[in-house]
């Protein structure tokens, strides 16, 4: 590798690693934006379903397109008993990202993308599928419950909460999930994305970049944020008592997730948005204590450190409010970002060159090798 | 990403992404070196097991040593209950890798690797038990068999022969898959490493990292070149025969696989050593028409192209010679490349960044979402 270029970060940070017409992190004044379009304004105005057609197909759909892309979404719910059959041997104790990854595999051997130009049905498939399979699994292993899959929800939204709690949400409910699943759904070359795309690179399938996406979403550097939140602002009694553990962690030098990003530098676009439904809910539930020590943890991090919360931190609360297991925050992720991943790999395909990058080798010098008896 | 650099070609080729001590690729002398031995010295007389050793823990074992470690991972070597039953709801039709994919992501449901002071002992299991894996798949799916994958084979190499052919292979046949275990096991940032190491900078799990690896090698641009081989020289009657196939090919501009290589410049140091137990093989089977045909084949395409034959073009014909199914080649890369892409996980989590690069936006400009009713 003589001519090999040093790079000056470690993790590529900084260097551009390919071209993406997807979506801008960080760019001033609009924060985060998906084909040109604001999320805070997409989320302000659509649902989830018209933000996935927008990512996948490059424009908003018109109310016709919308209207026939949902009803071909439900069409695709059900879960095949073969699939049906791997969830219900995995056990309650597994990482339920493990079985959101094993699930995309399965469903790889049962319907194989075989020609790129399935793609968009191999996504749209993941799309209609993944909230009921992970809650068909978590049912089943933590309740002994076969559930239904195959229900009257209007939307992908809808149907992740109708097949957690085996009822039709309440109109609040799935209208917090269509804006929270939006603000998850793309974020340019992040590490899940960027797997896909090396993955995609090698012209694999669509399941195989999307069953590598969730193994690196799964890491606690990346896709856990709001699962720790959760952990943490479940035991904090009131804003007093939240802003003595908070001013204990910070003395003791802890790690606090949900505060801070790699690539905002001021504050991060999605906050503001799920901060809002987060208080519309506490409202609406009569407990407020979640998201008024939320509240507090936000001042206080502020004020101590100049961190402000990332998308991840209201999400903690928001998703309590709503009902939902701390261990399914990140599975709920994979249902939205998958639009992503999988634009990313369209992407990809479209203007191809395989991921290869070079080493700087750090180790021994040539050596031979010792017959056995003579080592050690 | 006012600051983020542009780099020069597509795909990171030549742009140093990371730092490791496991192998060195292409460099002048030596071409390819796992902790600074040469491949082609390994191979000559070492077992894998010797060679998993020296990539997973830095040196070559002492006789004690890897008499320890072969009783160890022959300990490992029986497959869970419900991975079985998982690997039994897997049709015959499925593509071997995605059923390779699917056994070590459910693995990493019943077997979870829950600290990294485990990360040995997972990449020890998944050494020990991929082999009767993916063989317990294919004979149950192929020919309605359950096998027993506790055999008395006395290495990895063995066990992969034994379990798919049901006895105890010959010596010859042995230490030919000995010697392509080795020669497959390392090949520094490739695009399945590379995706193992994307996803281990998340923190994520080792199966994770290895289920996401076996996704990208499953890519046709990497890991299915001897399949694609092996399919080009099985019609090949004799070397005319061979010589004409290969011209009309040529002059069509067919894609020929088997032949050159991202990296290496001038040869593959790979293909010697394998090219030399193919011919013994040949001899050993009395038919020699397949490695005949090769060795025409390696003469036109250098003539008529100057590309030499990579690592791949004479596994195939090794492989066939050795009654293993076209559609297992890639499946035993697997088994071999493990070791490198455990050892390169490893390394990324012993000085960790998460990999994030910057993308290049070369989408819409900002715009405000329309009323549905007003679109289209």
């Amino acid at each position: 590798m003589a001519n090999a270029k040093q790079l000056t970060g470690a993790g590529l940070r900084g260097q551009i690693a390919g071209k993406t017409a997807l979506s801008t992190v960080g760019k001033t004044g609009s924060g985060l934006t998906y084909r040109g379009y604001d999320v805070k304004d997409l989320a302000a105005k659509c649902e989830f379903e018209e933000v996935a057609y927008l990512i996948l197909k490059g424009e908003l759909p018109t109310s016709a397109e919308l209207a026939a892309y949902k009803t071909k979404l439900k069409a695709m719910r059900s879960l095949p008993s073969a699939l049906k059959e791997v969830l219900e041997r995995i056990p309650a104790s597994a990482h339920p990202m493990d079985v959101m990854r094993t699930g995309c595999s399965m469903l790889g051997n049962l319907e194989t993308e075989h020609n790129f130009n399935d793609q968009q049905d191999a996504t749209d498939r993941m799309l209609a599928i993944f909230p009921g399979l992970i809650n068909y699994w978590y049912n089943f292993s933590h309740h002994g419950k076969r559930i239904s899959v195959e229900t009257d929800a209007d939307s992908v939204a809808e149907q992740f909460l109708w097949t957690l709690h085996g009822e039709k949400p309440s109109a609040l409910h799935t209208t917090v999930m269509q804006a929270s699943l939006i603000l998850y759904a793309e974020h340019e070359f992040n590490a899940s994305t960027f797997t896909a795309r090396v993955c995609a690179s090698t012209l694999s399938d669509m399941h195989s970049c999307i069953t590598g996406a969730i193994g690196s979403l799964r890491g606690p550097l990346h896709g856990g944020a709001n699962e720790a939140a959760m952990e943490l602002i479940e035991h904090m009694q009131n804003p007093d008592h939240a802003e003595e553990t908070l001013m204990g962690m910070l003395a003791r030098k802890d790690k606090i997730m949900g505060f801070g990003h790699a690539i905002y530098a001021e504050s991060d676009p999605r906050n503001a948005v799920i901060k809002a439904w987060s208080e519309q809910l506490a409202a609406a539930n009569g407990d407020t204590r979640l998201y008024d020590v939320s509240v507090r943890c936000e001042a206080v991090m502020w004020r101590e450190k100049k961190l402000f919360c990332n998308a991840d931190f209201f999400h903690a609360s928001a998703y309590n409010y709503m009902g939902i297991p701390t261990k399914l925050f990140t599975p709920i992720f994979v249902c939205s970002r998958l639009t992503g991943w999988a634009a990313h790999v369209m992407e990809q395909r479209a203007d191809n060159r395989i991921i290869r990058p070079s080493a700087e080798y750090t180790g021994v010098e040539p050596r031979e090798v010792a017959p056995i008896d003579s080592r050690g």
